[in-house]
């Protein structure tokens, strides 16, 4: 069976079309699940191989992604039969196996799984092996997800804009909901299903009440019959003075029994009309919106009433940790971590704290949260963020399956050897999200999804790369970004070495050099007033901690935030081996060293530059790589589609801009705290300082309402 | 040469290949110029003469459009060569001939012109007659637009929302331009171009400001680059306010030299980035806008200090006659004319006024607006909406080309024959805004675009319907509704009688079935407040030109208000002789009864019905025709495509339930006055007056930051 030839599919037979392939307009629509033609090859058969043994919603989602997938990229047809198997224990809910065989003397692939749902995972596995190249020969793979809930947060508000969105319009077309039905929510579906991803929270956190009224939640209910079969549970956010506003309580209040009874009574009404209902996210008590902290209660009290409401239905409440705030007189990083740390063994056990990967917000590189092994009475659900929100937003290339690596793969020693002891522990924030660490029953993983109703889902074409490593990463964390980015791009843009090198090379540099050009050496927080995209570090007239002097800290004497013991001593809210790393100027790491310390000028890093010299060529190295993606964009014109070819041209001569841009107004900033010049390498600035500080950038996509 | 078959096309040739036009999505993108092959038949050669003889981006375009257009309905490659011509004068600027000839002994069609744009026109028109199944034979054909400038008018905002927008965010990526040019423009382009559009107003008349800045301007200049070679200039609507805002006056008083000075140099910048810049449109005080009268000066004085700007480059300016206020205690249909009536002959002899088609707003049918021909030494711009901000918004059929024609067709008697004479005068509103009837001899035409980002570019897959009728009435307004409707749904649908005949039938009585269902019998403004969907009839507590109290007037005497001279006297501001049709019960339209009249529960119609009653069946027959048309397209599944089937039969589901919802709220509630039932035919309310007073529509498209 194995070497059987008509199993045999070889890398890089997309070359023997191109023709084809550039013939029709290529808009990004089909993702990464482009079905073009690669070979002539043809597979025998497909089994799908369940204990049940029968058909049903998902099996059929399942056969017709087998149809078009192997129609397109085989160019015939490939028959599809279900079998009765034995349950395999190995293989859980969710998990498949894939294995070659022999069906009638033919051969066959089997797609084994102990639940409908796995075979429709198995199935996007099949394709994606075969797009990508790979062999069939002697197949025998087994995968199951490491993180039982694996959810796309959705920031859509009710009228269609998203906050923090810059693709568009919100795929919900709520308006016309339940009546029409857009044929993209099922491609909405099949994209999240092929990654594995298992859950979709349609609404923005700073959430509408309105979706929780009987109107809308027929609307809700319209799209879960859509996702259904593709796995996917809805979810929805929840505002926590809905008892108020929709219920004509007088209070929100979490131990009022009034209010835990309108809980109940619209968890039950959910759940009539949405039997697989996921559960609440929640945002409470932060950046405004209401929470139990209003009544004198607190987080655990707020999280519980709903918990309890959703709990005989199986559903979980994911309460948010983000919370900050400016009346506060310690360091934002510390508040959650100050505000959570008391509550953990006091949460229903249907009650997850969702926990963003760094204690700020979103940054370009963060240190991670120190929250992640702090509550190992509490499940912890690890929210990403996919939308560029400080990344660039729509325009910049920012590959972030190494950002969200870095986390993952970071040893939080929550479990870890007594302090001062820097062996590692094993105890990575993957350890703790995926429950191994600290036994978790429940588990769970969040990316703020980068959707929206462009043509192309998610606004630049290399975007969506984004959306597939957050799913990627979701159902295997020990993928690789290497291995992530070299999928995508076949998947993208086909199996042709000359564009999957330079494009896999591009993307895996990019997210470096997003730090580099706008926050480099752990620095964080330098955006100008009124949205997130370009630099405004000399703000300091805003609300204490949403000014970037506040994280900076320039002066004569050095940079940076000093967050050890002569500081905020934020370093402390880590476990013992971790905080000493960081607190310590020569253990910290280089690329957090003004995150955690004020360093002087003339510090002497590893490289023996001053530190103001490495600053300089950080920012520097940052342009200087967008123009190496310039240069090799060029050799890829022809070899893929204009279309995409000349959007991402566009946009990389944006980046080059915004990247010097960057680059002259923070350098020009901090050198006049450093009174130093520029070393050599370091292009001049075009302007003055006082020409950046008056750049007041406005009508930005993403920030709807706020000019 | 005639009846030479390789020159005929017969009708209904598209049925030869239904599978496979079935077989590809479609999702509406290409609107009506859909080049599925239609035929093999072949043409000999297209032949593009022009004076000049010569090539040029827009020749480029034409021959672009040929290849694309012959190549896809005849399915193969029509050779097509270039001619110097002699010059035709009948044919004007933009006209085109369109004629039979052979070439070399082989059979042709010449498209003639004086200049490019012509040919482009004529290569629409060739490309329409086939797609259409019109006969080449002894083709002779010449077509020359009436009017000169044909606009659409977005109401789009920089943020890309879009007031009164359905179908998405604005076309226009405004913060990746002028960087990256979405392939979108040149079929927006293309879109326009083939209906003989050839200007665009970008930008909304609740004006941004912004949009007259250096770095906005580089973006519009950029989308003019894009639309130039398919003839169409750009237009930017202009905030009066804006040397104060921008300029950094402390006036923006039009007769402050530093004023006219600020505004002359704004437009020689203007014109440096686009020589061919159509001109201005301009909201000034109205609904809030600024304007001259904030410096106690007219709305001549206004528009003639934008005119001095523009005039040395050929620009114009479009003032808006849309002017109302609540402090001034005449009726609101009477006041445009109140202020521009004195004003004529003052305005710049590049200053247009332009008009909305009613003295109110956009309604679903209201009389002409009385200033069509009251000015008759001002050029009139006729400003239509092809959005259906009162017309169901994006998920209601109807087709505006009745409403158009019924406005452009109405004999105003400006040039008429004495009082009392009610013979026609042919002082039809067409040929006031033509230019003939008053010798103008600047004449356009402006329709408020239904466009957004939305795949099908207009939201509802019927709705390109009224963006076509605009374009085709703009070029030739002596077309007819029935023309209109069947070339339309030829070049969107194919050719298949079975599906023609039921759809222009559904589209042309679709106009006076919404009438039906929300304001029949000359009723006006009824809606809900926070939106111009819903009804509100009983809404009375906003200011008081707002409230539908307001302009219903019911009472227990009757319903309809009063402006004959026993009234507010607006139809004091018509012709004499049409004012003595409005004013009289007898010959006032009942279509426009309760416009202009008072009229008694009981009073008798031409049916013989009271008025009550009548008032009832017009509401029944709305619901009726809108269930007829469910119905019907019950029969055209499988017919047309399903992706698009599916769309309309979910929207005419909205739609049905939405004219039920209308009828029942406004009868229950006038019957609160008229205390009659309701007669026989009409069917029950679904529920109580209390129920529909309650209904609260929030989040609705196309409102955006107004909720």
């Amino acid at each position: 069976m194995n070497r059987n030839p008509i199993l045999t599919l070889v890398r890089l037979l997309a070359l023997a079309i191109p023709a084809l392939s550039l013939a029709r307009a290529e808009d990004g629509y089909r993702l990464w699940l482009r079905y073009d033609r690669l070979t002539d090859a043809a597979l025998g058969r497909v089994v799908l191989a369940t204990p049940a043994g029968t058909d049903s919603p998902t099996i059929a989602a399942a056969r017709d992604e087998l149809a078009a997938g192997l129609g397109g990229l085989l160019g015939s047809t490939t028959p599809v039969t279900l079998e009765p198997t034995a349950a395999d224990a190995a293989l859980g809910d969710e998990g498949y196996r894939l294995t070659a065989a022999t069906r009638g003397g033919q051969p066959a692939v089997v797609i084994a799984a102990n639940h409908d749902v796995g075979v429709l995972y198995g199935a996007f596995a099949l394709l994606r092996r075969i797009q990508t190249g790979g062999s069939l020969d002697g197949l025998n793979l087994a995968s199951v997800p490491r993180i039982q809930r694996r959810l796309l947060n959705h920031w859509d508000n009710l009228d269609r804009t998203i906050e923090r969105g810059y693709a568009g319009f919100s795929l919900w077309e709520w308006f016309v909901l339940p009546d029409y039905l857009d044929p993209r929510y099922r491609d909405y579906a099949r994209a999240c299903a092929s990654l594995g991803l298992n859950g979709t929270v349609l609404t923005n956190v700073n959430a509408d009440v309105l979706v929780l009224t009987a109107p809308w939640l027929r609307k809700v209910a319209a799209l879960a019959d859509v996702f259904r079969p593709y796995g996917i549970r809805v979810y929805l956010s929840a505002r926590f003075s809905a008892p108020i506003e929709v219920g004509g309580l007088k209070t929100a209040d979490p131990l009022d029994p009034a209010v835990a009874r309108w809980w109940k009574d619209k968890a039950d009404e959910i759940y009539a009309l949405i039997p697989d209902f996921g559960g609440f996210l929640v945002k409470a008590n932060s950046e405004g919106q209401p929470g139990p902290q209003d009544y004198g209660r607190s987080h655990a009290d707020g999280a519980n009433v709903l918990a309890d409401a959703v709990a005989p239905h199986g559903g979980i409440v994911m309460w948010r940790a983000f919370v900050y705030d400016q009346h506060i007189p310690s360091d934002r990083a510390k508040q959650a971590y100050d505000e959570f740390k008391p509550l953990d063994g006091k949460f229903r056990p249907n009650v997850m704290v969702q926990i963003k990967n760094g204690p700020i917000d979103f940054q370009p590189r963060e240190p991670v949260h120190p929250l992640f092994g702090a509550l190992p009475h509490t499940p912890e659900v690890l929210e990403l963020q996919i939308t560029q929100e400080y990344l660039g937003q729509g325009t910049d290339l920012a590959f972030l399956a190494p950002l969200y690596k870095e986390c993952l793969d970071t040893d939080t020693f929550a479990a870890g050897p007594a302090r001062g002891e820097l062996v590692e522990s094993g105890s990575t924030v993957a350890r703790i999200v995926d429950g191994s660490l600290q036994h978790q029953g429940l588990t769970a993983i969040a990316g703020v999804a980068n959707t929206g109703d462009d043509r192309d889902w998610c606004g630049h074409p290399l975007a969506a790369a984004n959306w597939y490593a957050f799913g990627r990463l979701a159902w295997d964390h020990d993928l690789t970004s290497e291995q992530i980015a070299d999928e995508w791009t076949r998947m993208t843009f086909g199996n042709d070495p000359r564009v999957v090198a330079p494009v896999t090379a591009m993307l895996l540099a990019s997210r470096e050099a997003v730090v580099d050009y706008m926050t480099p050496l752990g620095l964080h927080h330098l955006m100008a007033t009124g949205h997130h995209y370009g630099p405004g570090a000399w703000v300091d007239n805003l609300r204490p901690d949403w000014n970037p002097v506040y994280y900076h800290r320039a002066d004569a004497a050095g940079l940076g935030f000093d967050r050890t013991a002569t500081g905020s001593n934020a370093v402390a809210q880590y476990a013992a081996p971790l905080a000493a790393r960081y607190a310590d100027l020569s253990t910290c790491p280089e690329n957090l060293l003004l995150w955690f310390h004020h360093v002087p000028w003339d510090y002497r890093m590893h490289s023996g530059r001053t530190l103001w010299d490495e600053l300089c060529l950080h920012y520097q190295h940052g342009v200087d790589a967008v123009r190496g993606w310039e240069t090799t964009w060029v050799t890829l014109k022809g070899r893929i589609d204009d279309e995409r070819w000349s959007h991402v041209a566009a946009l990389l001569r944006i980046q080059e801009r915004d990247a010097r841009h960057w680059r002259d107004a923070c350098l020009l900033y901090f050198q006049t705290f450093s009174h130093r010049p520029l070393p050599a390498g370091v292009e001049p600035p075009a302007h003055s300082l006082e020409y950046y500080e008056q750049v007041h950038l406005v009508r930005m996509p993403g920030n709807p309402g706020k000019d």
